[in-house]
């Protein structure tokens, strides 16, 4: 089993580039876990959070409540701590002919990108490219905003402007989330797509701005100055589906 | 000048709710409200931060770097911290011919309820109605996550199963966001309209549900079993702005 020591410093992205192990924390999120195809390596917990587990196929360890709580990030009242193999980059997949992408530029706060997630995985984007410089996926608070997508979504860590290139010479149109675009309703939206969301402060990079493609805006009524990367993406997301359940 | 002592209790919901003010924190929001109609009591803060507000007319105080951090609820590196008045409940209003309401049943978390400020100023949303067991606005989590949205939108607190009715007879149509609901763009969507976003964890109000309306949903094509509320916000006022521009 491993040590409770070596758990917790999983809370620490060192620890868990170098394990290459993740932290998956509480009982829901758990649960969703053990229903997924990761590879679960331990799981830890009070007796009774244990027990409401039923005969999980993997090692399970009772352990006092006030060292549970010790091993997960959480402030307090945790009763599970799961221990995950991060899973392996995914394998190059051919670009479905309907298939829209995420690619998501810089975006650098763990709860975002949990929420990226988990907008993904409710419009049917089924995989999400991560530049370079996206925070990373396993981080414990992006683990806990994506609500299980992350069990579900693909996510790929790549150099965008290679990565990019290369789908739209397989078909895919690019297409570029910033608020000088044309509003997203008057666009006819095609697909496979590749949606760019780029980053909280610095927007989509030089690079990708060269890229051919088309730059879309959310519509807006009102006088906020910007909307947050996620709300732009939920607001986005709804339009791709609809024009595509129109289509 | 107001003591420290009573700006620091400000951080407090007892304390705003008996002395009828709040706090506004960090240079970009406090210009933003400096620009707004809001009446501000004081600014505090450090010496460059002060000087850069330029000719402010309101009370101004110079204080140490430290003395500034304990006056507000940031962790560290706050730089000023505004006292500002609660306006007075909005008058009621003639309802637009035009108009799109937000109202909000029990939204719990301060963060998704600056959040859904900022999407309703984005889409054009010029009132929001919270029921009673909403977080209040003028919590500093919500002032923050707002962006200055608060000083554009007016916020009206009411018991929303009266107030809803009045709006109704008045001719507007009230919407429920609902998983269960009609896929948003299936619905032809009327104005002026009521959009009733639930709480984050007990969704709508049976007193709610049980006035005569439509039941929309964000269309979902994966398996992310819910959306946040300002998630939701942000898909359907796309949608209803979408609407309103075609129309």
């Amino acid at each position: 089993m491993i040590a409770l020591s070596e758990v917790r410093a999983l809370q620490q992205k060192k620890y868990r580039d170098r394990d290459g192990l993740f932290l998956v924390q509480g009982p829901k999120l758990v649960g969703e876990l053990l229903r997924s195809s990761f590879s679960v390596i331990a799981v830890f917990g009070t007796s009774e959070a244990i027990d409401a587990l039923g005969d999980a196929k993997v090692p399970l360890q009772v352990l006092a409540a006030h060292q549970v709580e010790k091993l997960g990030t959480q402030k307090s009242g945790n009763v599970l701590v799961a221990v995950v193999e991060q899973p392996n980059t995914t394998p190059v997949r051919a670009l479905g002919a309907d298939e829209l992408i995420f690619a998501l530029n810089g975006v650098a706060d763990p709860g975002n990108m949990g929420t990226l997630l988990r907008i993904a995985d409710w419009f049917g984007v089924n995989r999400i490219l991560c530049s370079l410089e996206c925070v990373e996926v396993f981080n414990p608070k992006c683990v806990q905003a994506s609500m299980g997508s992350l069990f579900r979504v693909p996510v790929e860590t790549c150099v965008l402007e290679e990565r990019i290139p290369h789908l739209q010479r397989g078909g895919a149109v690019l297409y570029r989330a910033d608020m000088d675009g044309t509003p997203v309703h008057r666009t006819s939206l095609q697909r496979p797509a590749i949606l760019v969301l780029g980053s909280e402060s610095h927007g989509i990079s030089a690079a990708i701005n060269a890229l051919p493609g088309i730059t879309i805006a959310v519509p807006r009524a009102g006088k906020a100055e910007s909307l947050n990367v996620a709300m732009a993406a939920s607001a986005l997301g709804m339009e791709f589906l609809r024009q595509h359940q129109a289509g």
